[in-house]
């Protein structure tokens, strides 16, 4: 019974360890309560824009899979295709140490997703919503209905497509 | 003659509308004075981090080829390893259109880069500094000295390897 229960304990310990190390990989983060999974590779996705809100202090960059930046590069935009998923990292903003009138990413604050299938997602715009809270990845919200409130913020922007997002010229 | 000639007309047409469309696609890009070739590909490089400077009011962000985002990643960036390149995505900020209190990204003032070659740019800190300006992708610089002007602002840097960039924590 000992035995079997060092075992056991054992196989649970390692199972923590390796639950540890997954989620550290960015394996086994939790879907979102609306039952998103959190994008593969996404932090590797291109540059679509940029942004710094002085209403909560925050620097934003905003990075697109291979169907966004696509369109965003053609501007084609209006409405985004099927199949677009969209990623902004949020950090607190600091001042630069060096430069004292520039503002650089500090904490991470969260980085959120938006992702176009409208079949799917037809009550909030065709756009399903996700966000990931801090290094530690939460997921955000209590049930579904959080959708709803990033929704609502989102109709300000609804003559772009419900996208706040203002692609940034490249050359 | 006149058919020579219209023929020579037709083929330097041909030969602008040829160049126009390779400039447009950073095929022709001139080197800057200091012979630094555009790097290839340098829009689709992976995010480093964003910067807003409210001296100038310009929006930045900073991008890298594989090894400096693997430096960067890693926390490896003192000094920053041979065969970096970083380059920055200038803009003139602007209110967002829909949220007054967030600036996004306006006309592209330039886009800037600084490759770590140790042994050539031994004189300016091991960086070669390099800045196409506008859409129209001008070198930046008169002649090869405009690399002081960089590296003499760039001493404010100087504890961070000359690089004023500070990589964004990313889960």
């Amino acid at each position: 019974m000992k035995a079997k229960l060092r075992s056991f304990c054992a196989a649970a310990g390692m199972g923590m360890v390796f639950f540890g190390f997954a989620h550290a990989a960015g394996e086994e983060v939790p879907p979102t309560p609306n039952g998103i999974a959190l994008p593969k590779g996404y932090k590797d996705w291109r540059m679509i824009a940029s942004s710094h809100r002085t209403d909560n202090q925050s620097l934003r960059v905003i990075l697109g899979n291979g169907t966004a930046v696509t369109a965003a590069r053609k501007g084609k935009t209006d409405p985004w295709p099927e199949g677009t998923m969209l990623a902004k990292l949020v950090w607190k903003d600091r001042m630069h140490p060096q430069w004292q009138d520039a503002t650089v990413p500090g904490k991470l604050l969260h980085a959120e997703f938006m992702i176009r299938d409208s079949r799917k997602f037809s009550a909030t715009g065709g756009w399903g919503f996700a966000r990931w809270v801090g290094m530690e990845q939460k997921p955000y919200g209590d049930d579904a209905s959080f959708a709803q409130e990033c929704f609502g913020c989102h109709q300000a922007a609804k003559e772009t497509d419900h996208v706040f997002t203002v692609p940034a010229e490249i050359p």
